[in-house]
């Protein structure tokens, strides 16, 4: 089996996990980081490392919620079984399954899919980025105004939030949070989303991204404008339509703690 | 033809164009207040302007997107076509139909439907609420721990955004911003939300919220937590489980600029 069509096979074998587990009220256990984890993060999670151990057997994996192997192989796949597991689990639908074929620290295929509205979006090095094999590309924007960026951030981010919120508001965008950095940041990817801005440092919420953003015709680097490896922690995500890297890159220096 | 038919059936008919409108670089135009505004939120508001006058000729009618008439009527039928239409029209589902009857300035029935999930909320005054005809109630939740709250702001607003979100994040909330006050506020009905702090100053935003969160045990008020009429402007919003009420009173006054 080629990796295109194991990752999407997996995508969509998720999807129905995460479908069939949607609804009010749902059930859900507390992570010692304060995050929210449910059963469809778990059975994908187990999905994923069964599958990868049976058809890639030299392929290592990191994945969000563990059983992880092989870690420094060349080939490892970093996967996060449900970007967005606090609005999944509190009724909102802005959450997806991301997957990353990552080779010495390269993401070099992704894929990421939206459950609810049956979008897939997906890249491979070299080859442009579709939404449901359609090609779509980045923003043309050259300026905020009238823009949309997504904006993730919690307390212990190396930015701080509210300067950030201040000057991207003040030079024309909305902004959103819609507590899935995957969910808004793919859509960076068709130009309906300007930039996102994300302090994390876990792997698996940026690898597929990478590769779908940079294939769009976008940038996407840690939020110091470096280039990372996306097999081990990293420094955060400033991912936009490529135009306006910069500007955001100096908006982000001016908001360091 | 009784109102609760008639909303319900106008739910549907506005969910089905808003489902048939959504995709990837839609086409919008931006309105004086610089917000966007679709083909899809016009043609609802015409919708419902010309049902109201055909079934309900003594009733009046405040929308979003205009044709208003008999706004001091006894009886005001007021409506949000699409509330959220900043991620309708930039790829993403947080948005929802909202349709409010206002008897004398009290709302007295509300619908809510979320046409991408298949949601439809309702309450009749004295009835309870219902999610596709199942009563559902609001959480339990004696404080903001492991908690979410929704929480909307912009620079107009007369409490400090950056603030708010400090103290809610240290007491263990997580915050959620969709860029739809409806898609959030609904939430709190099922529980699955346990707050959210609005602070804009038009009633088809809160109108059948306010009606749909307290009937199902909740509490809305405005930002000073007074009651208000929504047939006009409105003082902004605090919808609660009821319980944290004054805990989230005494949160917002402790931000005001």
């Amino acid at each position: 089996m080629q990796p295109k069509e194991f990752a999407i096979d997996l995508a969509h074998q998720a999807g129905d996990i995460i479908r069939s587990n949607f609804k009010l009220g749902m059930k859900k256990e507390w992570k010692k980081d304060n995050t929210p984890l449910t059963a469809a993060d778990l059975a994908i999670n187990k999905l994923v490392e069964e599958a990868v151990a049976n058809i890639f057997p030299d392929h290592g994996l990191i994945a969000e919620e563990g059983g992880n192997f092989k870690e420094t192989a060349e080939y490892v796949w970093v996967c996060d079984p449900i970007d967005g597991t606090i609005p999944f689990s509190h009724g909102l639908p802005t959450c997806g399954f991301s997957l990353a074929l990552v080779k010495n620290g390269e993401p070099i295929l992704g894929v990421i899919y939206d459950p609810f509205i049956d979008r897939l979006f997906f890249a491979e090095k070299g080859q442009g980025t579709t939404m449901n094999n359609e090609p779509i590309k980045v923003s043309a924007s050259q300026n905020l105004n009238q823009g949309l960026v997504g904006l993730n951030s919690w307390p212990t981010a190396l930015y701080d939030f509210v300067s950030l919120f201040k000057t991207i508001s003040e030079q024309g965008a909305k902004v959103i949070n819609c507590a899935s950095i995957v969910y808004t940041a793919m859509l960076v990817s068709s130009g309906d989303i300007i930039a996102n801005i994300w302090p994390g440092t876990t792997p698996w919420d940026i690898a597929a991204i990478k590769i779908i953003v940079e294939e769009a015709g976008g940038r996407v680097t840690d939020v110091f404008g470096q280039q990372q490896k996306y097999n081990g922690p990293i420094k955060g995500a400033l991912i936009t339509n490529g135009i306006l890297h910069d500007k955001f890159l100096g908006i982000i220096h001016d908001a360091m703690k």
